[in-house]
């Protein structure tokens, strides 16, 4: 018996560092094991990745029949002919052909290459509703349709040199977009015709995409939805663990732009995360504080669903991450309450920029949540650090976030009043904000210095990344930067 | 017999590996079973991470038993009312109560917030001894009682612009030194009165505290004590494992100031760790070179207890770090003998800057240990390295060390020089050495780059976070700035 | 038996993780059980790591009886005094003796202290040929005989300031190369004489080495070979699964001049590793696409033998690393096709400067590998990433790759069109490109940002690291600054 006893705490305790759940037999529909016949010579890497993932473990209806917390489908209509066998190629593949600009016929079914948000939200519509609802999902609009943005966007991607124009935009490039920002944001992947393939089948007909490949947030998809769930959830495993980890995050929140991963990193519940996480169950749904992890990663404070050891829900799952978000603190000049609408791109200053403040740091008040939303979305986000913090603790924490956001946007503002006097006195040219040495000085304090601040704030109370690794000194050489280059510039007295 | 022998060697392997200690069920006190019976609501993750710590696991008694080698309590005289049972809330959070001025009453009991270095020597005396004979015990006022430090501080925290004034200083912020310098080196936690909270249990009185929270290393308590053990020892596990491993050490040690986990990451030893840490031991006490790790973190070379595998005392355990520490290589313009004393902020050079040389580099003497002393530390540290090297490799790899510390100090004197012409022919204003943009590339030459050339020749032996990766390419840099400032601002012959 | 079924899947889980392997006794050979009998206490750490090593855990004899594709030796001729007890001590530092000359007399036996790649080939026979010819072996030489990267090395780490000059390089220091340049190239290690030591067996006399430590990829051995095994395979497991680790390779390839682990960390192949490598099994040789790992490392793409779970294989085993590579993208202003040769320093352009194309980027077509070879190595490459993707999509990134070549390249050409003017007007001097800050603006720019930019195309098709991260909008910066330079410069009309 206690032979047993032990062996069963081993394998639990080896499989939850392995990851690897069993499970019965689970039937596949005729059109997958077609699918599967040839792409498991084809594509062995990625076949062997679904073998093991919950799709192909776990049929629809099984899924559906568990506990509301521990439900990981969301749609209350999952097609009878969908729900007695595994999730397997053709069920994603193949759904709804007709709405894919990229099906196209192969060896007698209708294929389409691109998987969406819309094929996706056959099982999981709750996510995919909510995605729509998140900035993430509007990646694309939010940098294309906004003049500012394109602005910096020609400046970094279009800008060149030739004997003779100095200085020049050349036409905007969409495979370096693809590359550099979109790679994020998110491509407009579009059918530009057919291509032929000599392939270990014999030849055959595929579709020729542009924009393609591309995971990016906001991605624009051949049935005109928007987002890639492959972003996170990554192919074609599809796992709930992966996203819940921050290597994830950092795919597009690394850079200086939007420092996140490498703020958590460093931080208390970075280390700890570090240390720990070999002994965390990523898999548990719900994600049990003390339990299944004892720091939280990205996920917990923005999108999990967690709970305390008895049930009781600590946060519910939302994948329209501004649910927890009070503050928008990076990707405009100033911190703002959140926006209402994930339409960035139509809101606009007085001044007619696409920014939701004006120059002076004045927040367009129309287009931003209220303090009342504010408090609500906080105190959903309180409710988490609650499970190891005092009041107190996080109470003081928040108010350090607050001045932070205070404190940065009064620098920001500082520099701006800089830089509005060197465009005013001719010194720089304001027809493009970007386009000069002066002006990316002025860049680089809010785009990544201050924003950099204001991570290190929110997500750690603080830190070297606010200080000497593109914090507030970096910030204020930019300032001094801008001060000198206007004084050296001035007549004197 | 042959399934009982597999079984144990699976199960070592299998504990080893999660992390996870068994023991026999062990009490405790009524007042920490009272906390416990409203805290595991209100609290769950910190009560579970206690709840796996060895404070939970094991009596003062039981751990007072071990071996020499293998105990982890230094103190000769727990009170006996302490030792039978477990380390529980009401053992830290109740002990010294007169002594702390967060000190409150909650629920009959007094309880202060704030566990300190103080209450943590009640079981671990010669652990919190040594730390206050350890530089990071006095980190707060190293930096706040440095006026030359302090001009670095104000111009990085507190440099604005205002149309008035285009340069201002404005009066320092607490709040914002807290989420920069402070975070690490400590902030002031004082008590500025109550503050009446609504919780689950009605209406409640807590001691409001400003400088909270926080967990730098200088942190000045409500008990008088300098320090935090959280720092590394990270609440509520408080684990030997964490403070082992170099996450822990990267809260703090990552930035250009100071790069050691960066050097680490990317040295062989990094290497080492990265790909073969979780085969490792760091539960483990004594902590056995070769069987329990084979390859340093900064705790092996800095700070643990090492033996080899017949229990010879490679290396003693010392919490004064600078015990193994011949040099100080970072946060002065030069690399010294380390300081005999922790009041860095005593020590003035000739011109009567606090700072532990003169301009030119030539040390204050007397502040600075003997060559003798530098001997001794370095023996020590070299016994460490001869774990795995010959005596051969060590003394070479030391010696590159001390041709790198007068390299990087001599381009550093060469720098100097320059900045010193440069305040002599009023081009900047020496009132504040931070706050001018060539001010701040002499800085960055020191404060960064020499610094990483220094930790990488340390650390490594080289590498190219002491070349491209803010290395001598960009020291050089700033070098050439300073030349070509003078050279453009001085009137040619 | 079903307890036994379970029991032989635990230990084969346990045994993957914890990546030791089980094995006969294998006897020693008489020397080396003479070493170990005085190095087990001297240096318990390396005779640990090398007793978990397969070198102790097989003899050559049933290594050599492995299947073709589980084979890891390669020797057809491993002397037969060799094959039957296990590669000790002696069997690498007592090997080759007269060729080494730091062999020296050590208690009886003529030992070496450096083993080096011709050490290796005595069983690795075809993996030392290989890198042989491999960039890497040539590393020093392609620094330090290239008179235009000698430039760049002086002014790096031989620039100073001096009262009397305010800008001078000193004579080369080999000391500093050592920390810096040839850390990762490798230094040449000279037997200097000889050095007597007081140790725990008595005075011995040792050979003095300079240029030692090192373990760089090009090191000039003291039997004349080229290269260090360890740099990848560390002393003393030599294990395959670090070197198929990232981090392996981060010891050299993280900096901005060659950031391939910063890229890959982020890229979504970074990202599936970083969460699921626990569950991969990076000890199996042939290396098994699906089965042993879901996403490539670096040495998947660039090094290892893989082959499908049938036993086909899909790359061959390669330690000629060019084998796979079509273009050459960093260490030189311009990508190319890959260089025919490895001895670099023998490319000159038609200016007579040892690089691979003209300052205009026209290459030297002769010197580099045509187009048909480019197309032959990158179907090699495309192999490995059809595992997983579509022919569409691996093409598609391919073309993306090209595009990013061109572009950067043409970013280059601007730049360096703007300093050839800028030098052409005397308005700096060209005798040393290196050494002035505008001249520095023109390196950064080809040196570290372009290079990023085609390194994120070539690892992850895009990211942050070719934008804001050190990418296109660095890059944009310093063509403005050559652009300001020139224009504030240059005689208004």
């Amino acid at each position: 018996m206690q032979v047993f006893k032990l062996f069963s705490s081993i394998i639990s305790l080896t499989l939850l560092f392995s990851g690897i759940i069993f499970a019965g037999e689970v039937p596949l529909s005729e059109a997958s094991e077609e699918c599967l016949s040839c792409h498991e010579q084809v594509h062995p890497g990625i076949v062997k990745q679904w073998q093991e993932s919950r799709h192909a473990l776990i049929t629809p209806k099984d899924a559906l029949q568990k506990s509301k917390l521990a439900r990981r489908v969301s749609s209350k209509n999952i097609p009878s002919g969908m729900q007695n066998h595994a999730v397997g190629c053709f069920e994603c593949h193949g759904i709804n052909p007709e709405q894919h600009a990229d099906t196209f016929e192969h060896n007698g079914y209708q294929i389409h290459v691109v998987v969406t948000p819309k094929d996706c939200a056959t099982c999981h519509a709750q996510e995919v509703k909510e995605y729509s609802q998140n900035n993430m999902s509007e990646a694309y609009s939010i940098l294309m349709d906004n003049k500012v943005y394109m602005q910096l966007v020609h400046s970094v991607n279009d800008l060149t040199v030739t004997k003779e124009n100095l200085k020049k935009m050349n036409h905007p490039s969409l495979d370096t977009d693809k590359e550099s920002c979109l790679y994020c944001h998110g491509t407009k992947v579009k059918v530009e015709g057919k291509t032929t393939k000599e392939t270990d089948f014999g030849e055959m007909e595929f579709p020729s995409l542009s924009g393609w490949p591309n995971q990016g947030v906001g991605r624009i998809n051949p049935d005109g939805s928007k987002g890639s769930c492959t972003s996170c959830h990554s192919r074609h495993d599809f796992s709930i663990a992966m996203a819940r980890k921050p290597a994830t995050c950092s795919e597009c929140h690394k850079g200086p732009d939007v420092p996140a991963y490498k703020v958590y990193k460093v931080s208390k519940h970075g280390n700890i995360y570090s240390s720990q996480y070999h002994n965390w169950d990523f898999e548990a749904v719900p994600w049990v504080a003390g339990r299944d992890f004892t720091a939280p990663t990205c996920a917990t404070c923005h999108a999990s669903l967690i709970t305390d050891g008895d049930g009781n829900v600590v946060a519910e799952r939302t994948h329209r991450f501004n649910d927890r978000l009070a503050w928008r603190i990076f990707g405009a000049p100033y911190a703002t309450a959140h926006p209402k609408s994930t339409d960035l791109a139509k809101i606009t200053n007085k001044a007619g920029l696409q920014l939701t403040t004006e120059l002076d740091g004045t927040p367009v008040e129309d287009a931003l949540i209220s303090a009342e939303e504010q408090q609500v979305r906080d105190s959903k986000m309180k409710q988490i650090c609650l499970s190891c913090h005092s009041s107190n603790w996080v109470d003081n924490h928040f108010a350090g976030l607050e001045h932070t956001i205070k404190e940065t946007n009064a620098r920001t503002r500082s520099a701006t009043m800089l830089m509005q006097e060197i465009w005013k006195q001719g010194l720089a040219d304001p027809s493009n904000m970007f386009d000069e040495v002066i002006e990316r000085d002025w860049t680089n304090l809010w785009l990544f210095y201050e924003n950099s601040n204001r991570f290190t704030s929110a997500m750690g109370g603080g830190g070297d990344y606010s200080v000497f690794a593109g914090g507030r000194y970096q910030s204020t050489v930019q300032l001094m930067r801008l001060h000198e280059f206007l004084k050296n510039h001035t007549p004197k007295k």
